[in-house]
């Protein structure tokens, strides 16, 4: 089983390769790519539609602005496409959201929050673990493990 | 493979019900409860832990205002959660949206747009379809039908 | 010269119809379309590509929601593109049209107003003024028109 | 009496400890911990429900992003819940505030602004001032206190 | 003990009506009143100041637009002040919200949702319970039967 | 003829100090004061009521988040009020803004941009010029060196 | 002295119209008018450069959606502008109110809250009144009447 | 073929010599200058109106806050008018936005994102190519350079 992240433009990398790392972590393969709605439409369906062929499970898709990469990801596959709205400059990150999430209905996208691209992995594991039971252990011990980070927090002046 | 659906309220219903409605045309199961993370966390938690048990692979939840019921179902789960919020009285359906798609890093929310419950339904039988053929193959005779519905469009007047 | 009319749905028809209303006012070609980005990708595209040889000089795309049929036309295109925000059910129209306006560098949309049409319409028409001496002179006796008839405006009680 | 200050990350701490302070400087006990709604449900769980037995009387919360955490907490216990929204990186704080505020009808959470712990800890003092004469005397020379520190104010060039 | 609810317009009362009813159901008195912020404010001051001699123990002020009512209900007495911002014509209620949450330090205001004066009621209630043991078990009965009602919903089709 | 200048803190001051500054460029005297309409709710009462017998004219009032100031001041005087929203640290100054502008009917607030205080000063004087042909004049000349300023800039590359 | 009242559209009256009658409770002649600064610049600058011959004292400026009159007007006198941003279809409000409060420095414009009409008189009034001891008076009496008012509501129910 | 630039101050000049950028890359002439719509409306009225004469074809307007400027300048000429909304110190840009993209029926100004200059001088230049083989082939070999730009990012650790 293989992710295929997009995004936009390397100026996304930054926010989205903790998607990467997230997936990388739990062992799962990652084709990643940048291509824009906009800018490379052409190349963007190609690469999407040949997905399944090169052992795509689950696209992530992250943008900002007119965040529009998400849905024409899910327009051109029935697999599951997961967004990532990346904080743009101004407007605070609600166009990046907005354009993402408000999909039409009959083509879903599966849209968590602004730069959300560590939770984008985890779901896609998530997604992947339905029929892959070492994946279903995994994140069970990457729960227990977060709860215990978390028992352990200690307050600065303690 | 089983779909559980749960609301806030028995309000929500009218918004829920096309996710219920897509699931039964695609022939999938579903197990829907009205269950409030504020005012029923015990039957909540219960109902979500014996998920698995139950047969369910995905969950929808669909609440408004302070929409915290998606996130409260993948507190408590490793199955994929995906969240409908549902536009509420004031503000716009922004408080739903936001209060559902923010979600902290390690616990992910699929959320789809406002009132988006078609889309929802959609979205978890994508993700049932990546090990069922079968779905898959009604995936794509799916959007078949409906680039034909769009292209028979009538304009009014003509 | 011939305007490309194309919306999202036909739900949409109500608000863009004064685009052609407009247009056909000042004797211009009008070809329209019901065309989704997100549901008939493929139709789309043939559709732009052969805007130019159909006589297309300007797109006019209207759309509601994750409004991104304006941006997936420009992808495709050099023609200028107007977009028409549509109020949508939710979020105030917001959404409509901070994913219409807020396109990435390298591929411009032409925004109006939300539920704009008739200055879409308007705006196509000075765009082809341009080249266009018989345009140029509708349009400013439509704009002598336009300040007569705010002029005559009479109060109620008057 | 006794106020349990909750957040869903160290990464609150620097805003909750405002909190602290004011309780301290008015001579009340504080129980302070991170846990989280969503990573941490069964412990968040079990220190609110032994938030009676441990002699808490106000719980204040503090969380960003989708913050349930105020809520949660509510669910589970009939004590008033004060929650503090957490500016986010992203969305200016709206999500954060309301996702805390817009708590459906049946269990209410006293909200105050983003960031504003020092009145969540003020708020919770009035509370327990109700029945408690020393505390509304001291509350009667902070306030005092805060109107000759206003009245004392100098601008800077004189 | 009794709970003061002050409103800036009988116009909120149809609002604000659900406070009185919560708070009738749980035996407690109320004293009400019809004073603005802006109008009537030596009025309010008048009001707000005998609150202790008449036995007030909690405030709820609730107001739309630019509501200020709560705040400066807040400045005149150090009781708990719980504000219920009223939807307002225009903006959707972020008016009114926004300037009844976002107090400056030192003087807090207890914010409910928008049109949330059950909740307000609720939350005077918790408040007064600490120091009342008799509400507190009329509370828990009331989770009771509200868990109940909730789990006796049944879907329309059924 | 004198502008009573008020600020809810003299963190406001950085801002308010523009309106001091064109007010005394057109030699109009200024009364300057830090009161909070919360914290100093007395205070700011005896000091507005007092304002026409301390010669003031029109007042100024500059407050951040729940920014009541401009209101409370408006409620005990007949004088024209002016508001400036000061931007908050949270919420990108919407909060300032609504709570400002949006006061109910009766009591009205003359408001100015976010941090605008400079066009506060110059709103004041424009009001007392009604009645001040010496004022009249100098705006007059004011905006004909403002026209002359901006006609000769340079860009940088020139 | 004479209040000069201006709307973009006729449709704006119905709002509107609240200015006039205030004025004209207190005596104060109107010069009302249907203006647009977009679609006739030219007659509103002929019509705002005479008003101070036709005795206007004060503009009031009523406008939704781009709403720039208040500011056209202001651009062209030194007399006060108060601006009444006009609810539009769609975007909440938020439009109108944005647009006509956030004025560069150097052009202030008065702004009411959205829809606040009544209050734009009552303003223009405080201000004619600086210089009008008649005025004054009314204005005193118009307060007393208005707490009165407000002191003699009777709750539905009693 | 000729493109007016104008903004309301030279600070918009950081972001809006990115359309002058652009145009002289593609060979377009520019005529830029800074007019206010609210302290030059004399100079600006001059200067539109005399656009034709001097070549002008298209005008780009970019300004910030309540950002008239591109609706006065399409008030005064039928020729095409470009909106940039320039980012705004507070409100995040919603100011500009707004108050530049919702004109009213009858004065389109084609608005594209928040400080998209870039855009806008592209939107220009697509706009010209109508009646101008030479610019048509110039974009097609810009879109193509820019396909080719994306195809060859490289992402950091490669």
């Amino acid at each position: 089983m293989k992710v295929g992240i997009v995004m936009g433009s390397i100026s996304d990398w930054p926010v989205m390769k903790e998607a990467e790392t997230i997936l990388k972590e739990f062992g799962v393969e990652v084709d990643k790519r940048v291509l824009s709605a906009h800018r490379t439409p052409y190349e963007l369906e190609k690469w999407v539609e040949s997905g399944p062929d090169n052992g795509i499970t689950v696209f992530i898709a992250g943008a900002g602005g007119a965040a529009h990469l998400a849905g024409s990801v899910a327009a051109l596959t029935t697999l599951p496409v997961i967004g990532v709205p990346v904080k743009s400059r101004s407007l605070g990150g609600f166009d990046s959201l907005l354009s993402m999430v408000q999909m039409p209905p009959g083509i879903p996208v599966a849209t968590v929050g602004v730069d959300g691209a560590r939770n984008a992995g985890l779901l896609a594991i998530e997604i992947m673990a339905i029929s892959n039971k070492e994946l279903t252990d995994k994140l069970n011990a990457f729960r227990k493990k977060q709860v215990e980070k978390i028992l352990a927090t200690k307050f600065p002046e303690d």
